[in-house]
């Protein structure tokens, strides 16, 4: 039921139209305008609102249904927008400093609209041109200016060890790369790597270079409108200036020189450019399950199938089933996405550290404790968007195997966020191996858990927290996410010993420190790194939901998203839960799956007004299942008729109409 | 190493390229061919040599490298390909009736080589060809007979109620369709579903038949070469004959008779067609998780990343976190596989019944057993192929997510066997609905547990069974499937009483049987479901590898397959094990646990051999990088430059060189 919704500019907020989902609508217990405003703020949703408008009334960003384009055209397609989004100077430089959650917001926008065209942008932009700014000095600041004009298209590569394979933007429009190559100096060592602008092609003429092989990939799985290329270069001569010397230069003299004192130290300052791009691939696969979950239940409160009488069919929303499918991936939304933006937000205070010149301790500890999350946070978000995208697909039954509807190309889009800036499975021993450290330094030298951030604070109740046990009786008792971030305190702590244990045991027995952590990694690391990754995600929820600033009518709604999220998470820890001790009996595990069914029945009926919240426009969201109205079948049909030659007999019906012989046999030439 | 092979025809099975495959083929603990022609027979094995010959020596079923193909033209390939199929005729339907097993083995070389193609041929012979002949009587042969010559161009229609939409081969192609309606003769009740032949399209214009609106329902997520479509009928007049009239017949004079004294008797007899389709997709699923363990497997053996040393980098395979990854999905699919040709044989003994007009009880019996098992079977293999192609994607990296090396066309085109043929969630319910009526019985009446496939004979160990607790202790115990089957026994009763117990604990605090069924479903149904059929597949696999004919060569590696799928698959049940208290402490978890790692290193060195044994002809597996000689690089730069113009600057450069104005601003257009 919609309330009064004090202060804010809800003519900010559209009006949905009448129609099939009134009735759950009318039935939630909040005013999604409401959430929104305190989700956001004015000046975002404000924000977005424009970004959205300049899309959606300007043609060339025009949907084509439908339209079958081949890899060229969309290549080219997709250029052209991001071209015309610079103009659209969305976002200022400055206003990245005094907003900077609006970089995370154009992206979100843009990715709503086609993962392409935010990656386009965001490599050019954002990778490229803070790889230039971190890295480079005053000499290099005219390309930024150029990177903003786009008078020279520009790309970053991010891997020269990968076969310099699969870097966006080089197939076929980077004029300049950012190369990332091993240093040597004649009579000197070599200083490990070091980034320099490469010139890849002739701006004038879109030629390579002399001496460079550049070239496309080809067609990937999904964000095709992306050129990513291969380049391979045959002593190919650079002036000494294109070095980026932030981290370290070469005289005229050709002496090496760091204000680094070494390579770990040099390391440890980078680290914050290697989180970036992580913590953005959170944000990127956030809005592709923000996507999936809007179209899933919309079409869920609008699909009608059977029901307990003959009379009246029921939308599937209704079953506990599709509940169960679907409720807790939109409480991972909710959840994640406010952990995203504060991620975010610590990452900026950790640039805007090194871009002062700051070499405390305390900003190297934060350069490590942001590579322990962001190494655990990709994952995470990628994993969970990827399985919920599944979810949504199956879940909408055959409409979901449209590709109208777009969960597909969501699908696709997605997936390689589990994969560049460091395979999932690998990257969480960056996280695993954070916590050992953590734990090895309070076992030889008794410090205490202390991280900038406090992440690993709760770690000082080891080792007393393990004799801990859980003690709720009754799922009334079970509702609050306290209950889940208690359990995940323990199951962190004791997953910490068991891999520390574990390790110790296998260097012990003669394994050297490779293989010690390989072994450990599947059944100790890996559950490490995400057990305290999710803890982090489930606290900062919870705190946020918690807090004194949040309006009375929308504390219920909120606690059941955090409660649902945290206790669904915990509950894919069940066994290692029974297995350390901290439940036991049928009752504990009964409790926590009565909880989450519990939970999901609680939210069902606010669902749709929560998609409300979360839903771009329906231009952008582009999926006839998923529109704001709810007319199922009607935006469905209209859809499928819309298609080219929908009704025509097929071009090469002379093939089978029965004039032609009836068919040889070909049996005998086998 | 290769031993020598005792009789059969080796010259049937290809001797591989030498190449960076070779150290893991060497290190085989068993003869790969010996395997193949254990497992398949020299018949089968030269049946499938003769099918994937014939393709590719044709030249219509060229791969085209690097091809955009439209829908259009896909489709028409894929009609064209079909037709030749026919042609060919490799499968008599004499050969049908002679070795039931070369269906399946047909649709799954032709699968291997394009879903689209598979499917355009199963839904129109086998799917249309089936209904026809199976609800049909003397007078409807006329129509088989010009199926098998594809005459006319015919589909099967499999839900009339799903706004007669997703009908395969409807969209452009077919002339004419089954169709499913309720029948209701005048001055009489109405009869329920029967199927009658219906003309779509003229044969000579391809025009649609008066009344009948027909179209495309338009691109898919996969399976692009089968034209979809949908069909709706304005009052079209069909004559008395097109009824298939074999379940129930309306006389000239207008009365309706059947052989079946009700509804429920006649919709028994019908329950074989329905398991049919599911039985089919059970064998489809595990046709694209062979490619795809294939792919991934021989793309660990040669993609060498990092070491224990500087000098030398090791192959991905080597690391426990990869074989982790993917050995239990080669392990699935030596299971399910035996399971999905067991099955298909006992489909067959039914449908040979019902041709036979068998009406006994053990035929009624065997009905509702079939049924109960495909609709479990089909989750269960679907969804294991889903997860499995996923795995497959991201360990192969960046290479998985080019389109060239076909994972992501492997996952699109598995997909809709989660949905179609009923929702994977959804058709769970079957399972354990049939597995309560038996407990139902047992409590009512002293039934025991007796079906005539004997695959719930176990169930009359219950309850006395759910006193037995996990006794291993160590891992060396831990290595026979044996120990797994004793589990899931304990664990299928455990959750049959508890399904049980709550759904009669609902209906008593008043829930209606519709809402009691529908509060079970996710907490207690849906695991039965699944933990049932998991037990069968463990339980046929590991009767298979332990029976006395397998050359003892052979059974080390058979035995670790059996082993490693079957504790692979119950640790995901591992919190229910010790919610009911079948499991204790710490130590039970751990040896479960290190028995999946300890046995997916001992198959370390047999996965090359393993995948030899399992995969297609390079030309039909169409994966650079999964080629037979393991050239990975070779094969993969010669793919990538094989594409269309990978090295030709783009057609629209002039849009991006700097010879144009810098770009305007319309930030004030906003």
């Amino acid at each position: 039921m919609a309330s009064t919704v004090e202060g804010g500019d809800t003519a900010l907020l559209p009006e949905f139209p009448r129609g099939p989902l009134d009735a759950y609508r009318a039935r939630a217990s909040f005013s999604w305008k409401e959430l929104a405003l305190f989700t956001e703020g004015e000046g975002m949703l404000r924000f977005k609102k424009t970004i959205f408008s300049a899309l959606e009334n300007d043609p060339l960003f025009a949907r084509s249904p439908g339209a079958d384009l081949s890899l060229e055209k969309y290549r080219e397609l997709n250029f052209l927008r991001c071209k015309r989004i610079f103009e659209y100077d969305f976002l200022s430089v400055e206003d990245m400093f005094k907003s900077p959650l609006k970089v995370p917001a154009l992206i979100q926008c843009l990715g709503m609209y086609d993962s392409s065209l935010a990656a386009k942008y965001l490599l050019h932009s954002l990778v490229f041109g803070s790889a230039v700014y971190s890295s480079g000095s005053e000499r290099h600041l005219t390309y930024i200016q150029k990177i903003f004009r786009m008078e020279e298209f520009i790309i970053h590569s991010p891997d020269f060890e990968a076969a310099k394979f699969w870097v966006g933007n080089m197939g076929k429009t980077a004029t300049h790369a950012v190369v990332f190559a091993k240093l040597c100096v004649p009579g000197d060592q070599c200083h490990g790597l070091h980034p320099f602008i490469v010139q890849i092609r002739d701006p004038k003429t879109l030629l390579p270079m002399p001496g460079v092989m550049v070239g496309d990939i080809g067609k990937k799985l999904g964000q095709n409108g992306l050129d990513n290329g291969f380049a391979m270069f045959h002593k190919v001569r650079v002036p000494r200036q294109s070095l980026l010397n932030r981290m370290g230069d070469v005289t005229p003299e050709g002496t090496y020189v760091s204000p680094f004192k070494d390579v770990r130290q040099r390391f440890g300052a980078s680290l914050g450019s290697l989180s970036s791009g992580r913590v953005s691939i959170v944000s990127l696969a956030i809005l592709n399950l923000k996507l999936a979950v809007a179209i899933a239940l919309r079409f869920s409160a609008t699909r009608r199938q059977f029901g307990p009488t003959e009379e009246e069919e029921i939308p599937v929303l209704e079953y506990p089933m599709q509940q169960w499918r679907l409720l807790p991936y939109l409480a991972a939304v909710y959840a994640l996405d406010h952990f995203s933006k504060s991620l975010f937000l610590d990452l900026v205070e950790l640039q805007r550290g090194l871009a002062s010149g700051d070499r405390s301790a305390r900003q190297a500890e934060l350069g490590r404790e942001i590579h322990a999350l962001a190494s655990a946070s990709k994952p995470l978000a990628s994993w969970t968007t990827q399985q919920g995208i599944q979810e949504c697909r199956e879940a909408c039954g055959g409409h979901g195997y449209l590709a109208m509807n777009r969960l597909g190309v969501l699908r696709d889009d997605n997936d390689p966020n589990c994969t560049y800036e460091g395979d999932n499975n690998i990257l969480l021993q960056q996280t695993s191996n954070y916590l050992l450290g953590l734990l090895a330094h309070q076992v030889h030298d008794g410090a205490c858990f202390r991280s900038p951030l406090k992440s690993v604070d709760f770690l000082d109740a080891y080792p007393g927290i393990l004799d801990q046990k859980f003690e709720v009786s009754s799922v009334a008792d079970c509702l609050d996410s306290a209950v889940a971030l208690a359990a995940y305190k323990w199951l962190v702590c004791y997953l910490l010993r068991e891999t520390y244990q574990k390790l110790n045991q296998e260097k012990r027995s003669g394994s050297s420190d490779f293989e010690a952590r390989n072994k450990c990694q599947v059944s100790h690391g890996r559950p490490l790194a995400l057990a305290f990754v999710e803890l982090t995600v489930v606290q900062r929820f919870h705190e946020h939901v918690h807090q004194p600033s949040v309006p009375p009518s929308l504390r219920a709604v909120l606690g059941r998203l955090s409660a649902l999220y945290a206790l669904w998470s915990l509950s894919r820890h069940a066994a290692l839960l029974y297995r350390g001790g901290y439940f036991s009996g049928e009752q504990a595990g009964e409790v926590l799956e009565s909880a989450v069914l519990a939970l999901c029945s609680q939210l069902k009926d606010d669902a749709v007004a929560l998609v409300d919240v979360i839903a771009p426009p329906d231009f952008v969201l582009d999926s006839p299942i998923g529109r704001a109205d709810g007319e199922l079948y009607k935006n469905l049909w209209g859809a499928v008729l819309q298609e080219s030659k929908v009704l025509e007999r097929a071009s090469w019906w002379p093939e089978f109409s029965v004039n032609k012989p009836v068919i040889g046999s070909l049996k005998s030439k086998l």
